[in-house]
């Protein structure tokens, strides 16, 4: 039987915790063949970290799991017709469509997760709404064939949520295990319902200051697709 | 007053979730310096991620906090004399000692951390004893200066607590609640306590197998340093 190929497609600004997590939990499965890919194979810079060698994303042919991180430049990357056509078409092939945080956008800016429920980062999640996606605001989202995290660090338990889905809840257990996967914050802040009110509003200033000027990406791309009236 | 610096040592079978957990807790930090190095900046493949425009370990000159992270390949850098050379050259001039997973045996192969209590992944602990190092299995393990998270994903709450003590509790929370950090495992299985016994009786073999030919690396590293009865 061939490998399951999961391809994960990287773009500049992507935060790269939202696919180093998954990546390490789903690289060392038996069976599965991971593909890190980009536009035009060009190296990514990724708050600093460099990721290079990476497979030039016109030139993988198909795969069985999208799965498309998040990060502040989704809204450019979801805009970038050349990115969007190659995404697009790998996600027409894929038997399950994925994301973590705010990959959700870009994976709603394929048109093809229309009508479904899915997660995003907290702050990003209503961007959703002009592709006709319904936000849902669990931390691993189902929907049929449409698995998506919410932000950042929900992409560890939706990448052991992918994993029990294509090898079943052994091996997810034992990928647990051996990354010793038992977390204890030190604080209990990584919900906006559980932040204290001080910490949430200026996390939500600086969210602001990160969006300004890129509020209108989530309606352009809908547009793009017939999705909001023209 | 300048930028507290944080340099994060790769070295050849590093994994890379060690380090991207910390680094992107750390990154976003105001007044902080991050600095990825490996011994001639060489790239590293770490489980088929490949970091590229790395530092030279020999030509970073000193830092606040030396971070390093685990993985299959500690065994062969803690022997390896020029990369020890850099690390126990860095540690001596830093203000905090830390480490994520079986970096704590890299640290301890320093020789200065000799009496300390440290962290280090489950299946790996008792490589500390050879070099004096008190194991603790505490998920993140504070002794003064030396702050040490256990396997992979504890660096996640290990970086929290090095950010709090860094810039506060407010400062960490508030990056907390920008990664989502809430965190919802789908199975129960990221300790031995924990996994099913079945579970853990796999992954004891596979890392059994991954060990092998490796065992002696930490008396052969603590001999170097006087600490084994030469």
């Amino acid at each position: 039987m061939a490998d399951t190929h999961i391809v994960i497609p990287l773009y500049p600004e992507v935060t790269h915790l939202d696919f180093t997590g998954p990546h390490q939990v789903l690289a060392r499965m038996p069976g599965v063949k991971m593909t890190v890919a980009s536009k035009g194979g060009m190296d990514i810079d990724a708050d600093g970290l460099v990721f290079t060698r990476l497979a030039d994303l016109a030139q993988v042919e198909a795969c069985d799991v999208i799965c498309i991180p998040g990060g502040f430049g989704t809204t450019a990357a979801m805009l970038d017709e050349d990115f969007m056509k190659e995404i697009t078409r790998l996600a027409k092939g894929a038997k399950y469509l994925t994301s973590v945080c705010t990959g959700s956008l870009i994976l709603a800016a394929t048109g093809l997760i229309q009508g479904k429920r899915a997660g995003c980062h907290w702050a990003w999640r209503d961007q959703l709404k002009p592709f006709g996606v319904i936000v849902d605001e669990a931390r691993v989202v189902r929907d049929g064939n449409v698995i998506t995290g919410g932000g950042v660090t929900a992409g560890l338990d939706f990448a052991l949520t992918l994993a029990a889905e294509l090898a079943g809840p052994e091996m997810a257990q034992s990928i647990q295990l051996g990354l010793e996967y038992a977390p204890a914050p030190p604080f209990n802040s990584g919900r906006p319902e559980t932040a204290p009110p001080e910490i949430l509003a200026a996390v939500k200033l600086r969210m602001a200051a990160a969006q300004a000027g890129r509020e209108g990406a989530a309606v352009e791309a809908a547009r793009r697709l017939g999705l909001v009236g023209v």
